[in-house]
């Protein structure tokens, strides 16, 4: 696992052999079960994660429905921002979609590794700069794209979720209903076959 | 302005003479009348700007719909991440809706900085971080709250909104119709006085 967190690492910063290690002297493993919960609404993530293996989603509850909001899979980093940065209880819950293999470090960890590497500043802001364009990129689907136009983006841009999750996650991450994912799939599909 | 300028700065960090005056020596004032534009959809944000006077107010045409983003006044830090961050154009559109005095520097500058200064890469990690923690507010006040705890939170959490904002563009921020907001302005209104 060293060389694949150290690979990650590296897509964002330069580190050295002892910035390495003391980032993977940091991480802790945590298995999680399909359909087991990594965080529930109104814990505090004080924690992020790298995950080795598998897929999260993350999801709030609405007027009673389940809307999701977005997928985590290998290779990536995940926390809840919000809870992680202000200590606030989350609103978010967490669900693994597949057995799950992560790597978690600490708030408090990665903030001394801030302070006694400041290429782990770098890396921060990096972290931080690429959720933002995340939740914009999000937000602007859902506020300018039409139902067809979020689902062939999906399609295009991450192919991944496609593959491996529900229609009915699927459905709610963009914003419609699974009917209206269902009619929009067999109108591509038709035109495809014509 | 460079007092102000430097104590909105170590709101954030640390600074010592040296690296203030180099941020200082990368601003430029730029002064934009009412309802001036700051950005137009399709323009490439490569700047930031501080807000020495005035408010800035981000909003977006949603089909032939102005559809409000945010607000941003005096005191704070405005650039479209998204834009800044990947050289994309934009597809925000800023307005001045007050007389604005503006000092804004480019990415590029802001880069040298990081380099020649890594507090600013701290700078740059706390200012990403509270990008994602301001988007993430607005996400779920949007996904979870109805239209009264809407409006309740803002006159709490932000009155400035409340007392420079004309109520069109409130309703539009709080993703509301003017009319849903004026019927639950005049209910809190009643309930005041009885």
């Amino acid at each position: 696992m060293k060389n694949t967190v150290l690979n990650a690492l590296k897509n964002y910063v330069q580190v050295n052999e002892e910035e390495g290690e003391a980032f993977i002297s940091i991480l802790k493993e945590k298995k999680l079960k399909r359909k087991e919960q990594l965080i529930r609404q109104g814990d505090v993530c004080d924690f992020a994660v790298f995950i080795f293996k598998g897929c999260l989603r993350y999801y709030y509850i609405q007027n009673g429905e389940d809307c999701t909001g977005q997928f985590f899979f290998e290779n990536g980093w995940y926390s809840d921002y919000e809870s992680f940065l202000s200590g606030n209880p989350s609103i978010q819950n967490i669900e693994a979609l597949e057995d799950c293999v992560l790597y978690a470090f600490t708030r408090k960890d990665l903030e001394n590794l801030y302070i006694e590497f400041p290429v782990f500043e770098r890396f921060g802001r990096l972290m931080a700069e690429r959720a933002v364009l995340g939740l914009m990129k999000k937000n602007e689907i859902l506020s300018i794209y039409t139902h067809e136009e979020r689902y062939l983006q999906l399609i295009t841009e991450r192919p991944k979720v496609i593959e491996r999750v529900s229609l009915k996650h699927i459905a709610s991450y963009l914003g419609m209903k699974p009917e209206s994912l269902s009619r929009i799939r067999s109108r591509l599909s038709k035109k495809q076959n014509s």
